[in-house]
C-alpha cells in the first residue's frame, strides 16, 4: 500500500493556533490511525520566531517564511484572521497546490467567492467549519447533510459575547454597560467589544450561512446589521414579561416563491418555548428549518481556543483523507443565484411598545395607523411598565402578524405623527414563533 | 467536461421510500445543479408492482427484480429494514459495484462490520445518516467533523416514541399504559410498541453511535438494555419533585484511561438545566461530549417519512459527488479496539428511593450499607411521597456520587436485607449532571 505523509502547515500561532498545534502534536498517532497515513505538522509561520510561546510549540517548527512553508505543505491552516495578509496567504497556498482550512469569517464573509474560485482553479479543498459556531459542526451539516433538502431559514445565536451580555442582563437586570464589563472580566468580550456588540462578527457569519443555505452569493455587505448597543434593561425586562427572551440573532431566509434571500442581524424576541431561548451564557446555537428535515438545532461552544481547534482539526482530517484516498470536498454552490434583497423586503413579526395619552379613542387611532399600512395586529395589551409607573399616559404593547419591514417602518412613522402617541418606546422583531 | 449520470435505485417503497422517491423526482433539476451532473432515479424494487401506491411513484420505475435493478445502478438505497433480506441485497449491490445508503439500524447494529468489510472490498461507499436520529445530521458530524477530536460520551434521546410517552406522562400525570395509547392514537407508536418501549430500537442506535464515537466495534448485543415498561407515574412525579425529567437515554461512554467502552439504554434522570431535558414530544436529540469541542447537541425530528428522507437524500448527494469527482467516504474506523465492558463496569450517579421504618438509627444503617460497598452518598432527604402518605414508615431519597454499577447493585442487595428497610422503591440512574 502506498504510504502518504500529509504535511500540515499552520499560519498564525495565537490562541486557536496553539491549540491546533497541541492537538496535532499530542494526538499524532491517533490522527494517523484514523486517516490511515501519517498526518504531520511540518511548520508554523509567525511574524516572529522569538516571541514567548506555549511550551508545546517546538521552536524548530517556527518560521517567518510563510511562502517557503506553504510550498512544502499539503494542507495550510490559516488562523491569523482579518482580510489581509490572510487572503494573500490563502491564495498563495492554493496556487502552490495546498488545500486550505481557515476560521476566517471576516475574509469569507467579505470575499468568499475569490477563495472558492481559487480553490476551484487549483483543484484543492477549502474548508472552514471553525468560521461559524466554533466547535459546532454546522458548515458540514448545512452543505453536505442537507444537500438533498431545501433550507428555508436559518436562525442563529452565533456570537457568544453578545449572548453572554444579554443573558447577564436578563438574569441580573443589569444594564448593557455593566453586563459588557462583566463579559470583559470573564474573558468573553474583548477590551474593544465593537466587533461583537455592533454585530459585525455575526453579520459575517450570517453571510456565510446564507450563501451555503441558499446556493447564492451573499456577502457581509448584503447583511442588514443592528448590534445590541441600543438594548435597554427595560427591553430585556419587557421581553421576560411577555414570555420571550431577547437574543442577538443572525437570520437568513428565503422568501416564498424564491423571491429572494434576506440576511439580517439584530436583537430579536424569541419565545421561551423555542429551543434557542434556552441557549445560555456564551454558548452558540443555530436553528435550521428545511422543507423535508423540518426544524434542526446545532448547539455548542462558539468560541475559545480549544473548541475552535476541534473544528479546525476535523477539516484537516477530511482533507487528509482526500489526499490519501482521492476526492475533493464540495465546491461553491451558487446555482440558485437568488436576488439578495434589502431589509425593507424582510417579513417578520413585531412587538411595538408605545406611550399614548390615556383617553378614549386612542386605541382606534393606533389601530388605524397599522391598518393603513396593511400591518395586521395580533394582540394589543395595555402595558403596565415593570416599575408600575404610567402617570397620565398609558403604554400599549402591540404584537403584529407577519408584515413587511417597509410597511412596519411606515407604520412607526405614522404612529410618531399621531397627537395621541407621545413616544414609540421600542420596536422589536419577534422570531421563531 | 465529462457528463456523468448518477443512477439511483430504491429498494423498498414504504413511508420513507415514497418520500425519497418524491424528493428525487420533484427536485431532480435542483439536485442535478448541486452535484454538477444528473442524479436520476432509475428504478424501485418492491415485492409487488401491483400494490396501490402514492401517485408520485411512476409505475414504470417499479420492479420485483432487485438484482437486475442494482446491476444498472450507481447508488442503491435500502429502506426495507430488518436483517434479511436487506443484508443480502446490500451485499449484492456492493458486489455489483454500487454504493449503498441505508437507514437500517437493526442490521447495522447487529452486523455493521460485515457491511463495512464488503464496502471496503468493493471500493464503494456505505452511508447511513438516517439510521440514527432521523433527519438530524449526526453520523456525518461524529465521523467527520469530530475526526480530529476524542469523544468521551454520547447521551442520546434517539427514540421519539418513548420520549413522547415519557413527556406525556410528565405533562399529564398519566400512567404508562395510557400514555402509550395516546402515542398510538397520534401515530407515534406502532400497534405493537415492543421495539420502542423495550429499548430495542435505541439499543441498535447506541451500538452504531458507540462504534463511531470510539473507533471500536460495538454491536447491539453488547448494549445493556432496559426499556421504559417499568417506569411508573410515581417515578415521573418524583423526577419532577427533585428537579429532573425522566428520559430513555442511549449512553455510550469511554471509561477513563481507555479502560473500555460501555453502551447502555435505560430510563435516566436528567437535570432540568441540561439541554436534553427540554427535548419534548417525539423529538430526538443527541448530546456529545468531546475532549476539545466540549459539549455539543444535535436536535431535530427523529422519525417520519419526510424528515428521514432528507437524511437519505443527503447521503445520496455525497455519494453522487464522489461518483462525479472521485473519492470515497470514511471507511470503518476500529483502530482503537477498546474492550467493550458489561454494565457492571459502568460508572454513574444513582437516585435510590427506600421505604424505611420511621425510628432512630435507621439512617445510620442505611448509610452504612452504602459505605460498606464504597458508594459515596451525595445527599439524603426524607421523601414525603407526592400523595403525602407515609404512615408509620418514612421514605428516604438517597443520591449518590459516581459509583460503579456493580457496587450499587451490591448496595441495593444489602439494603434489601436490612430489617429497617421495608422496600427499595426505585433505583434510577442520574445522567448529564
Amino acid at each position: 500500500m502506498r504510504r502518504v505523509t500529509v504535511r500540515v502547515a499552520l499560519i498564525g500561532c495565537g490562541t486557536v493556533g496553539t491549540e491546533v498545534a497541541r492537538l496535532l502534536l499530542t494526538n499524532a498517532d491517533e490522527l494517523t490511525a484514523r486517516v490511515g497515513d501519517e498526518v504531520r505538522l511540518v511548520g508554523i509561520a509567525e511574524r516572529s520566531t522569538e516571541a514567548e510561546r506555549d511550551p508545546v510549540i517546538p521552536r524548530e517548527l517556527l518560521t517567518t517564511d510563510w511562502q517557503g512553508l506553504v510550498a512544502r505543505s499539503d494542507v495550510v491552516i490559516e488562523l491569523i484572521g482579518g482580510v489581509e495578509p490572510a487572503r494573500t496567504m490563502i491564495l498563495g497556498a492554493m496556487a502552490a497546490g495546498a488545500s486550505v482550512v481557515t476560521a476566517n469569517k471576516e475574509l469569507l464573509g467579505k470575499d468568499g467567492p475569490t477563495l472558492y474560485a481559487a480553490a476551484e482553479a487549483a483543484g484543492v479543498d477549502l474548508y472552514y467549519e471553525a468560521a461559524v459556531g466554533g466547535a459546532i459542526p454546522l458548515i458540514r451539516p448545512v452543505r453536505e447533510s442537507l444537500a438533498g433538502d431545501r433550507i428555508t431559514r436559518v436562525l442563529g445565536i452565533v456570537n457568544g459575547t453578545t449572548n453572554y451580555v444579554l443573558d447577564q442582563m436578563a438574569t441580573t437586570g443589569e444594564d448593557l454597560a455593566l453586563a459588557v464589563k462583566q463579559a470583559q472580566a470573564h474573558g468573553y468580550a474583548e477590551a474593544d467589544p465593537t466587533a461583537d456588540v455592533e454585530g459585525f462578527d455575526a453579520a459575517a457569519k450570517a453571510a456565510i450561512l446564507a450563501s451555503l443555505a441558499f446556493h447564492t452569493r451573499v456577502s457581509t455587505a448584503d447583511v442588514h446589521r443592528e448590534g445590541i448597543t441600543a438594548v435597554t434593561a427595560e427591553d430585556v425586562a419587557w421581553a421576560a414579561e411577555t414570555g420571550h427572551v431577547l437574543k442577538l440573532l443572525a437570520v437568513a431566509e428565503r422568501l416564498p416563491g424564491d423571491a429572494g434571500v434576506v440576511a439580517r442581524v439584530h436583537p430579536a424576541l424569541v419565545p421561551l418555548a423555542h429551543p434557542l431561548a434556552g441557549v445560555r451564557g456564551a454558548f452558540n446555537a443555530v436553528f435550521v428549518e428545511a422543507e423535508a428535515a423540518g426544524p434542526l438545532m446545532f448547539y455548542g461552544q462558539g468560541a475559545g481556543g480549544v473548541p475552535t481547534a476541534s473544528a479546525v482539526l476535523g477539516d484537516v482530517m477530511t482533507i487528509a483523507r482526500h489526499r490519501v484516498q482521492g476526492g475533493r470536498g464540495p465546491a461553491e454552490s451558487r446555482y440558485a443565484d437568488l436576488p439578495v434583497l434589502p431589509m425593507a423586503q424582510a417579513v417578520t413579526r413585531y412587538q411595538v411598545r408605545l406611550r399614548v395619552a390615556d383617553r378614549p379613542g386612542v386605541l382606534a387611532q393606533v389601530a388605524g395607523a397599522f391598518a393603513a399600512h396593511d400591518v395586521s395586529i395580533e394582540t394589543v395589551r395595555q402595558a403596565v411598565a415593570p416599575d408600575g409607573s404610567t402617570g397620565e399616559a398609558a403604554d400599549l404593547l402591540v404584537v403584529t402578524h407577519r408584515a413587511k419591514e417597509s410597511a412596519l417602518a411606515a407604520t412607526v412613522g405614522a404612529l410618531e405623527g399621531l397627537d395621541a402617541v407621545s413616544a414609540v418606546l421600542s420596536v422589536l422583531r419577534v422570531e421563531g414563533a
